[in-house]
């Protein structure tokens, strides 16, 4: 299939907090507490909470910037694409890019809000983040509808507050919770612990995707402190596999049938071989161990239960009859160093060559759309949601790649990205 | 490829120390303060040392027993298969199972000697690691020469002693070094500091493989403490990536051209995506973390360097050309509860339907033996090494699956595993 005539929804891309999530959005007495940001002596700007400051708002968002200049700045707005933290700069972002959808996770308050959680006066850490979801839902995904898929923040400390957050948001639409790779590691009980029940069957009750994102858990891949920088980002990913096997073979997964999950930014590759990594344990173990899935396959019950994503993933691609056709996602990653972004349609063309439109239009939209009960399409026709449409609509918007360490904005290093984007089709 | 023309030289497999590993081998000195085995009241058989105890002298040496019955047990030598701590019924048990060669790890030292390195008595913990590799290489390798690939424990707390242990082993025919997937998980600096260094040039300049094991780094792959075992046995093999990565981008790969490493019982469906996702970490990262091989993609530097091994991986069959044929060879895993022995022949057989006979001879015995200057062939005419014509000459050797919980010896409950076997390839 050609770029121009995918179809994209991508189930992981990020925003950075604008300063004004939460104006108007706070109950007066929690106005003074809410949290901020704050301009430092050395011009980065940091959210603060609770006696924290978070010191890189954009984690890693580097969209537009030559690869020269990524790292783990930048640390100030003005440092950032305004699409980052605006949504209409983001909407003509994605139409440059040719990207119909997407699904936004947070950047300051953690994948799993475990800054709003960490409060004291959880009367405060409820506002603050209801007020996030309100804004998130509201404002964020509201200004366009039809081009984001809402996503909710869990409350960590009360199971019973976070099931009815979830009843909450979907009954306004919202059918995913961004949730951490392991709650034991940020302190709170176990995948395994019964604490989170109410949490499972109010997910099962709405169908409300838990969507983990790699790196949730508070924990890096770091082999030795010495270790190059390189090991790290090679292994993070990898490292969701850790809470795809916790969950597999709980409790959880066989009582509460109607819970699905994504391994969000967790790539393909590796699945097959994880699948019969668990077929085998079954098979070797369960004897011993009292595994019992009702007479199926560990393997069986992953393609039930689990989406997965790549960005561009050859070895998922090649695979994809392995993993299960219906259990692969596209994702973006704007504005992360990983994403290829405005280019990545034809990333993704060159990595798909060969492969049938149906199995192209599963993984680039169809599959998302289905696990996240999302329809573009009530909202845009569907002849105008590809990438060609979209950008032909972005025409003139400027997507240069632009070095930001020697000045705002000055200097232009890269072609323009829709020439790119238009020589790798050609 | 038939199993019985098939030619098997497993790459890891794992011995039992019987009691009597240090007689005879200590000096007079240290013979009260060597290791020792002492049964205790509840029966169990435990090696001590250095005031340590190690409880389970078989870590999972289930070898013959039905699989209702595995577990971390057995812990006293009656309840273990001969074969486990016996090299003559090893052989046996080899012959049964049409092993020609075999590669076998340490048990109570641990992988890599820590419990020796950790006594305070240097001298001690020297004589001790150089009494264990006299005894590994002279009596149980010794013993059947052609049958086995010999093995040295390092010395972890002086990198130049250990240098020295790696010329005085490899001078005798030993070209393989078993060591931790993370030093500084045990304590010693990490795999970036040039501590190492001696050790590094001596394994280069004797072509001596460093052997990394699957569960070496002293951590496991635990998600919670209430997680179900599955969740570690799922995991723990998946872990060795970290290590593969912390190498991988490590200077020691950079400075030490000649140093090779054995990813031992990591399996190799995950590799393909691995490799691309160094060379994707590469490409976007290395403009600013400094990451040079000379010109070359970091999967080209992990073909040249790396050995990985699989048990019967149908994904990394599938996958061969995109790990390396060079680089896949098979392992056995006996007496552990992973294997397949003694029907190993046929699973891999099954596995490997439809793969050219020249490729399953470098998986099944080629690459081992070039990659650890093993010639069994030298010992053994090669029309005498295949399963078939081993299995000949075992045949009477009983390897019947027996209980081992209601009484010694007593409880027959499988198929004679020979008449398992012949019926799989029928």
């Amino acid at each position: 299939m050609n770029a121009d005539d995918m179809i994209l929804v991508s189930v992981d891309d990020h925003l950075v907090e604008p300063p004004d999530v939460f104006e108007g959005r706070l109950p007066a007495r929690f106005v003074e507490a809410g949290p901020k940001v704050v301009r430092t002596d050395e011009g980065s700007d940091v959210w603060t909470f609770n006696g924290s400051v978070i010191p890189n708002i954009g984690l890693n968002a580097v969209a537009g910037r030559p690869r020269e200049e990524y790292g783990v700045e930048p640390t100030a707005f003005e440092e950032m694409r305004p699409g980052c933290y605006d949504v209409h700069e983001r909407v003509r972002d994605m139409n440059a890019g040719g990207v119909l959808g997407s699904m936004c996770f947070p950047s300051f308050p953690g994948f799993s809000g475990r800054l709003f959680a960490a409060a004291q006066d959880k009367d405060l850490a409820l506002a603050v983040t209801r007020a996030y979801n309100d804004w998130h839902i509201e404002e964020w995904c509201g200004a366009y509808p039809g081009r984001f898929i809402p996503m909710g923040l869990p409350i960590l400390w009360d199971a019973e507050l976070c099931a009815a957050e979830v009843r909450r948001n979907a009954a306004r639409g919202c059918h995913s919770l961004t949730f951490t790779e392991n709650p034991a590691t940020l302190g709170y009980p176990s995948f395994h612990d019964t604490y989170w029940d109410p949490v499972w069957k109010a997910l099962s009750d709405t169908g409300t995707v838990l969507s983990i994102h790699l790196g949730s858990s508070g924990k890096l891949s770091v082999t030795a402190s010495d270790a190059p920088i390189d090991v790290m980002i090679t292994l993070q990913p990898m490292n969701i596999c850790q809470a795809a096997a916790d969950l597999l073979w709980s409790r959880v997964i066989k009582e509460f049938p109607g819970l699905r999950i994504a391994l969000s930014e967790g790539g393909t590759g590796w699945i097959p071989y994880f699948l019969d990594r668990i077929d085998r344990t079954y098979e070797m173990h369960h004897l011993w161990t009292g595994q019992n899935f009702g007479g199926k396959m560990p393997s069986e019950i992953f393609r039930e239960r689990f989406l997965t994503c790549f960005i561009a993933d050859p070895v998922g691609v090649k695979l994809r009859h392995d993993i299960g056709i219906d259990n692969i996602s596209w994702e973006c990653d704007y504005p992360h160093s990983d994403s290829s972004w405005p280019s990545a349609a034809e990333e993704l063309a060159a990595v798909t060559a060969g492969v049938p439109d149906d199995e192209i239009n599963k993984i680039t939209f169809e599959n998302a759309c289905r696990w996240y009960s999302f329809d573009p399409f009530a909202h845009l026709p569907r002849e105008k949601s590809t990438v060609g449409a979209l950008r032909a609509a972005a025409a003139g918007h400027d997507v240069s790649v632009r070095s930001f360490d020697q000045g705002r904005f000055e200097k232009q290093i890269g072609v323009h990205a829709l020439d790119l984007a238009r020589n790798a089709t050609a």
